[in-house]
C-alpha cells in the first residue's frame, strides 16, 4: 500500500511559509523544525500533510504541480487566505463561470481554491483545473 | 474549512499518466476524462486526489513541489513502481541511511517513496525530504 503522505514544498523562508500554511489549513507541526525541514499535519495526524523544506528550487509559473484546495465557503476562504498573505492571480483565460479562484502563497506558488458548495461529497467541478498559464 | 482536495499534475500524455498514477495509488477516475482533464480518487472518494491536466508546463528538476508517498513495504513498492514505468533517480547527496528512495514518474516528475515501516502512525522519518537537487 502506498499513500500520498505529504506534499513537499521547497521554501526560501521557512518561518513565513510555516506560518502561512499552518493557518491556511489549520495544520500543526508534527515536531519542531529541524535542519530547515518541518512536516505540517492535520490535527490528530490523519490525512495528507504539507512538508516544507528549506532547500533551493525556483518557483515555477505555470507550475507542473499545484494544489487544489476544496472549500464549501469559497468567498470567505479566499478572503481569509488573502489576509494571511496570499495574493490573487489574474488569468486572462479564466472562464467567467469558473468554480475556482487562483491564488499564490507568500512565495509565489500558485494554487486554486475550488468551490465545492452544494456537492456534499467535496466533488470538485470539472472546470477546476488551471492555476494560470 | 479548507482541505487538500487534489494535487494537480500537468501532463503531456494523459493516458500514460492516468495509467501510471491509477496503478501506483490504487485510485480510480471519478468520471471519464473530459477535455484533457481527469480526477483520480481513492476508492470510495475520501482523501486527497490526483488530478491530471493536459496543458503545457515544463517538468521541473529539482521540483518546487513534489509528492512524498508513504509505505510500510518500501522495497516491494519501489519495485512495483519501477515495473509500472517509474525510473530511479540517483542523487549524489542522498545519505546512505536515507529512508526514502527517489523515483520519477513516466514524464519525469520526481517523487519520494518514504519507508514508514515500524512507525505505526505512518510518521515519516525526519530525513525524508529531498527529491534530488
Amino acid at each position: 500500500m502506498l499513500s500520498i503522505g505529504s506534499v513537499v514544498i521547497r521554501v526560501d523562508d521557512l518561518e513565513r511559509q510555516m506560518s502561512f500554511w499552518q493557518a491556511a489549513l489549520g495544520y500543526e507541526p508534527r515536531r519542531e523544525p529541524d535542519d530547515g525541514f518541518v512536516i505540517l499535519q492535520p490535527p490528530g495526524g490523519g490525512g495528507t500533510c504539507i512538508s516544507l523544506d528549506h532547500v533551493p528550487a525556483a518557483v515555477q509559473v505555470p507550475p507542473r504541480l499545484h494544489l487544489d484546495l476544496y472549500t464549501e465557503d469559497q468567498d470567505a476562504e479566499v478572503q481569509r487566505l488573502l489576509d494571511l498573505g496570499a495574493t490573487k492571480v489574474e488569468w486572462s483565460k479564466r472562464p467567467a463561470d469558473a468554480d475556482y479562484v487562483i491564488l499564490a502563497d507568500p512565495e509565489g506558488n500558485r494554487f486554486c481554491v475550488v468551490d465545492t458548495a452544494g456537492r456534499g461529497d467535496s466533488t470538485p467541478p470539472d472546470g477546476a483545473r488551471q492555476p494560470g498559464s
